[in-house]
C-alpha cells in the first residue's frame, strides 16, 4: 500500500508576481506563457490591471523556485515588447508590516459610543470585576486571548536565531489561530534564553491572558520552562513544539496503524531525537499504548543508565522507553521496529534502514523542512505508509486544542485532552487519508469540541 | 464669555435597551413613550424584530439613568398589554467579551496561503531579519504594535482596584487606539506592583513592541517606572496619565488663553494635585512659558523646602514652581492666579475661591468623573472659561502622539512632540471651542502628522 498524503499533490514551491507590461501583439500572452512555462514554473492567476492603446498591464502569479524566477526573467527579456515592471515576493509581501491586527469590533461613531467604551461607562465593568473577579471572562477578553511566547532558540529548522527575527513564525502561528479558531493571540517576544527569567516574565504578565503558548524555545530549557510555569499558573501552558507536533503525530498513526492492520499494543517505535518533540511524541505514544519506543540522539541509543550526553528529562525518557535497554548502533535499530518518527535533521536515514522494518512500516520523517528520509525513498525501501513535516502539521491541533480548552475554561491541556484531539482528527480524515483537510473550517470546531468535552467531563 | 464646550451639549448618562412585547393597541407606542419621558429619559432609536397577529416586538433605546431605568421599569409595568422582556446595559454589553480582536489580514483559504504566512515560507522573513536586523519593522508588525501596561493601582477616578477589573479600560484604550489611528495595541496587566519587577517585565517583553503605554500606575511608582524604561529601552515609552493629559490641557490652555487674550508668559496657574498629571501639567506649561505654577496637595502648597509628605519627583517639582514659595492655605491661593487646574478629588473647590482669581480666569476641574468644581459653578463664579474632564479627554493625544512617533521610528515621545500635537489640536479646534471634535478622523491624522514632523526634524 503506497500512500501519498493529500498535502503532497499541493507541494507548491514559492510565489512570486511579474507584473507585466506586454504591447498589443498577435501571440504576446502565449509567448509570455510559454516563456514561463519553459522554466518548469507552473502558472497560476493572471490578472489585467490596466491598458493603454498599445499595450496591457498585467500581473502573473507563478508558482516556481528563486532559480526559475532568474530564467524567467531572463526568458521574458528576450520577447520584444514584453516588460517586467516589478517582480513581487508574495511571500515576503504576506509578512510586510505582520499579517494580524488588532482591531475594534465596536464602532466608535458617537460620543456614546465613547462613554461606553472608556470613561465614565467603562468603570462599570471594572467595578463589577472588582466586586465579582469570575467575571474577568465576561466582561473583558481575558478568555479568548493567548500569549505566544518565544525566546526565539529554537526556530523552526533554523535553530536559535535570535528572538526578533523569530516574530514572522509567532505572528504567522496568531494569523492561524484567528482564521482557524478565532483565538486572539498575541506575539511576546522575551529578550532572555535564561529559564528562570522567561518564567517569571510570562507569570508578571499571565493575568492578561486565558492561556500561555510557548513556542520555538530550545530543549531542555523548553521543558524546565514548561514544567514551572504549569506549577505556577492555573490557565493552560502549552509548549506546542512538544504537544502540538505530538498530537498531529498520534492522529495519523491512529489512521496509519488502522490501515495497516496493526495494534499499538503490539508495535515497537524508533524515534530518532531527544528534543522537545522527540520527549512529547514519545510520552503520548506510550500513554496512547504503543509496546515500548527506543530513542536515539548524538549519544547513541538512550536507555536507564547511559552516562554520556544526558540531562534530566532525557533521563525521564530512559526511565519509561527502551525496555530491552539496546544498545546498539542506530543503523541497526530498525530491525523489529513497526513505526519509524525523526524529529532530528535531514537525510539521516536511508533505504537500506528502511527496509529492515517490519513489514507494514510506518514512517514519518517530520525533520523541517526537509525530512530524515524522502517519502519517496522511504515507501520505495518498503515502508506501508509515510508523511513528513508538511503533512504532520501543527496547525492541524493547536488552535482547536486551545479554542476546546478556553471554551471550557480549563487550567490545563492535559493528556487526556491532546488524545482525544488526536481521536478526532483520525476520525474526520477522508478513507485513506491519515489527516483531514487543514483548511475545513468544521474539522478545527468538531476537535475543539472534543477537546473541551475531555476537559468538561474530567471535571464531574 | 461663557463657554460650554461642544462636549456638554451631548452629555448623555447611560445607554439601556428595552427589548419589548407591546399589544397591537391604538396609541400602545405613544403610551410606552410617555411612560419612558416622564421619566426625564431620553429616548434614543426604536427598532422592531418582530410581529405576530397580536403584539409587535421592539427594541427602544433609553439614555437614562440606574434610577431613571426602574422608575420607566415601573411606568411600562402599568400599560396594559406592555411587557419587558428584557433590559439590556448597553455599556456592560460593549464590555462583553472585551471589544478587542486580533485579525488576520491575510486570509488562509489555500494550502498556497498557509505555506506562505506559515512553514514552510515564513522562514524567508525570518532569515531576512537575521541577516538585517533593521528590516524587522518591514516584515513584522512590531512596528505598529503598542504595549499598554497597567499594574492597576491607579484605575481612573477609583483608585487601586486591582489588575484584572483594570483591563476593561485597556480594552477600551486599545479600541480607541484601532479605530482613530490603525494602532495594534496590546493590553498587558502586570501582576507585581514593586516599580523594579515592573520595569524588568516591561524590558523583557519590550523586543515585541514598538512603543510602550504605561496605563494608571499610581505616582510616585509611575515616575520610577517611567524613567528607569526610558533609560533603558530604544523605543517610546509614555504614560498616558502623565502626557496624554498634559497633552490635552496643554491644546486647551493656548486656544483659552487666545479667548481671554493673555500671553503665557504672564499668567500664572494654581494646580491641585501633584500625582501623575499634576507632575506632567506642570512641566509642560513651564516649558510652553507659563510664568509661574503653584502646586498643592495633601501636604498643603509645595516650595522648596516642604519636608512633609514629599517623594523625590514633588522634591523636581518644587523647585521649578512656586517661585515666591508661597505657603498660605490652598483657599487663599486664587488670588492673582489667571488658571486653575485640578487633578486631585471631587468637589474640592468653592465658587468663593474661583471668584478670588484675575479677571479672564480659565478652570480646568479634570478630575474624573466628577471635577473639583462644576463647570457651572466656575462660570457663575466669574470664570471666563472652564472644561472639564469630559472635554479634556486623553484620547484626543495618545492615539495620535503613537502613531506620529511609530510613523517617525521615534525612539521617544519628546516634550517637544507634545508641545506639537497641542498647538496642531489647539489650531484645528473651531471657532470659539476649546479642542476639535474627537470622533473627526482627520484630527488624530493631522496631529500625527505634526508630532512625525517633529520628531524628523529634530533628527536633522
Amino acid at each position: 500500500m503506497k500512500h501519498i498524503s493529500w498535502q503532497e499533490r499541493y507541494d507548491l514551491p514559492e510565489t512570486y508576481t511579474f507584473v507585466c507590461k506586454l504591447a498589443d501583439k498577435a501571440s504576446m500572452l502565449a509567448n509570455v506563457i510559454t516563456a514561463i512555462s519553459q522554466t518548469g514554473a507552473q502558472i497560476g492567476e493572471i490578472g489585467t490591471f490596466g491598458a493603454d492603446d498599445a499595450c496591457k498591464y498585467r500581473d502573473i502569479t507563478v508558482h516556481c523556485t528563486e532559480e526559475q524566477v532568474k530564467a524567467i526573467s531572463d526568458n521574458l527579456g528576450k520577447i520584444d515588447g514584453a516588460e517586467v515592471l516589478e517582480l513581487i515576493d508574495e511571500t515576503m509581501e504576506t509578512h510586510r508590516g505582520g499579517p494580524i491586527d488588532i482591531v475594534s469590533r465596536c464602532k466608535i461613531e458617537s460620543l456614546t459610543d465613547l462613554r461606553m467604551i472608556y470613561t465614565p461607562g467603562v468603570a462599570k465593568a471594572c467595578l463589577e470585576i472588582q466586586k465579582n473577579p469570575e467575571t474577568a471572562w465576561d466582561w473583558t477578553g481575558i478568555g479568548n486571548r493567548v500569549a505566544i511566547v518565544t525566546d526565539g532558540t529554537a526556530v523552526l529548522g533554523l535553530g536559535d536565531i535570535g528572538v526578533v527575527p523569530s516574530m514572522p513564525v509567532m505572528e504567522g502561528k496568531s494569523a492561524i489561530f484567528a482564521e482557524f479558531t478565532g483565538i486572539s493571540a498575541v506575539p511576546i517576544l522575551i529578550d532572555s534564553n535564561d529559564p528562570d527569567t522567561i518564567v517569571e516574565t510570562v507569570c508578571n504578565i499571565a493575568p492578561s491572558f486565558g492561556a500561555i503558548q510557548l513556542e520555538d524555545i530550545s530543549a531542555p530549557a523548553c521543558f524546565e520552562i514548561e514544567d514551572k510555569l504549569r506549577a505556577r499558573l492555573n490557565i493552560p501552558v502549552f509548549h506546542d513544539d512538544q504537544h502540538g507536533t505530538a498530537t498531529v503525530s498520534l492522529a495519523a498513526l491512529i489512521n496509519g496503524l488502522k490501515q495497516v492492520g496493526k495494534k499499538p499494543q503490539d508495535c515497537k517505535c524508533l524515534m530518532l531525537g531527544t528534543g522537545a518533540a522527540g520527549y512529547a511524541i514519545t510520552k503520548i505514544l506510550l500513554d496512547f499504548g504503543i509496546k515500548d519506543v527506543v530513542l536515539f540522539d548524538t549519544g547513541g541509543a538512550l536507555y536507564d543508565g547511559r552516562t554520556a550526553k544526558m540531562n534530566p528529562y532525557k533521563q525521564k525518557l530512559a526511565e519509561i522507553s527502551n525496555k530491552d535497554k539496546l544498545q546498539c548502533e542506530f543503523k541497526d535499530a530498525f530491525t523489529d521496529m513497526d513505526i519509524f518518527i525523526g524529529v532530528a535533521r535531514p537525510n539521516m536515514v536511508t533505504k537500506e534502514m528502511i527496509a529492515k522494518m517490519n513489514k507494514g512500516a510506518i514512517a514519518l520523517p517530520l525533520s523541517n523542512p526537509i525530512g530524515e528520509i524522502t517519502i519517496q525513498d522511504a515507501l520505495a525501501a518498503g515502508a506501508a505508509i509515510a508523511a513528513d513535516g508538511r503533512a504532520i502539521n501543527n496547525a492541524l491541533a493547536y488552535p482547536a486544542l486551545f479554542r476546546g480548552a478556553l471554551d471550557a475554561k480549563a487550567t490545563a491541556i492535559t493528556t487526556a485532552m491532546q488524545i482525544a484531539a488526536a481521536e478526532k482528527l483520525a476520525e474526520l480524515a477522508p478513507g485513506g487519508e491519515l489527516l483531514p483537510d487543514i483548511l475545513d473550517m468544521n474539522v478545527h470546531m468538531e476537535v475543539a469540541k472534543a477537546v473541551e468535552l475531555c476537559w468538561l467531563n474530567s471535571q464531574k
